[in-house]
């Protein structure tokens, strides 16, 4: 059974600065919620119309109403479980993606998504970026960020730190089919409304761009995780 | 001003069915209305809380507390416009996009938008697939279904009607990135989460993948538009 404490606490997670006091955050869906059993995260405790499925852990019943009452998602799925964070240490790579104030959370969780796919399990976030325990940023990553580790730091002290070429996805820059890349390096994405920082724009070795098919064409950008994915399928395989 | 009737009818229109019955679907933002203005569709009228941004066309004073009674956004951004469909004619092309039964409005939105970076301004969607003039497509297409038409229509017949190669992205097809393609096709997308359909799999001459980068990597899929945006970006620059 579920406590109403417990759906007052819950609700209360659905707020970065509250995930951020009780270093909690809440996973919806059977198989996100099996993902992050099996990953480096702690369960707290899962909250399901059907405990059975999650026998062996703490898991307790709680009725369709209750559920929908601390869900964010439209149609609640069943389960909902409370996971506590894990302080990850970032591990030295040859390949580092960074994102600079990203904010869609929809955005980051198929970036999340897609880093896997392509082997890259470290993403460094500017400070400004959206929190990737948001659930949409989750529910994005399709259980990826139970697997992929998201750092937020100062992109500039990152670059710094390390003695790597840096590229940067950027509208005037080369066009990325004609260019031969590294497999090293740290690649850096902007905001698809705001692009790279002019501080960090400095720092960037080479400016890399998605050319469109021919100039007549209208459109002025490319949503920002599919960049991301032409990019690494580039690099990455 | 914006009269009750007016307001219950806007309403009506986040429906389907009363869009189909009307023949008329909503916009919203200032720069999306402008792009619909500045194509074949045909404005019935604009509802902006600033209505002289849009000087010599039928602009209409609302509130916006009564926009945001009809917005289809959390945070509606001040101008909302209504326009009348049109009845567009597939075009012969050498090239095909056909998506089976996408069914996220936020995913065909992408693509819209994906699709028109790579010069492909005609999409076919099978009849079950979700409604391209739902708000969500809309404004995920950002302002790229102003250009690219999208048709619903049955992808067999679609297939047997053209005399073309024809290629599907499945999971167990041959790599992308081993494959020669002719810049000619027609290149069938099926859903994130059935994939295509049975009968129009057996249409296909050639099956393709995005391999991941290696084996041991867990995620299962990766987001369609990103799927369909690298496929394009082979083939389309």
């Amino acid at each position: 059974m579920v406590t109403k404490n417990q759906i007052k606490f819950i609700k209360r997670l659905s707020l970065k600065k509250n995930r951020i006091k009780y270093n909690m955050f809440v996973v919806e869906g059977e198989k996100i919620i099996k993902e992050f059993i099996n990953s480096s995260y702690k369960l707290e405790k899962i909250y399901s119309v059907n405990p059975e499925k999650f026998t062996g852990y703490d898991s307790n019943l709680i009725s369709v109403k209750e559920l929908k009452s601390i869900s964010n998602l439209k149609s609640p799925n069943g389960d909902l479980a409370v996971f506590n964070m894990v302080s990850f240490t970032l591990k030295n790579e040859n390949f580092y993606v960074a994102l600079d104030g990203i904010n869609d959370p929809g955005n980051l969780g198929t970036i999340i998504r897609t880093c896997e796919w392509f082997g890259v399990n470290q993403i460094i976030c500017s400070k400004n970026s959206v929190d990737c325990y948001n659930s949409k940023v989750i529910q994005a990553s399709m259980g990826s960020l139970s697997r992929v580790h998201v750092f937020y730091d100062d992109i500039l002290s990152f670059i710094d730190s390390k003695k790597m070429d840096v590229y940067g996805a950027d509208i005037d820059g080369d066009r990325y089919d004609n260019i031969k890349f590294k497999s090293s390096g740290i690649w850096v994405f902007g905001s698809e409304s705001h692009g790279i920082s002019k501080n960090i724009i400095s720092k960037i070795d080479k400016k890399v761009k998605i050319p469109k098919s021919h100039d007549n064409i209208k459109t002025e950008s490319l949503n920002l995780p599919i960049s991301l994915g032409i990019i690494l399928s580039k690099i990455r395989l």
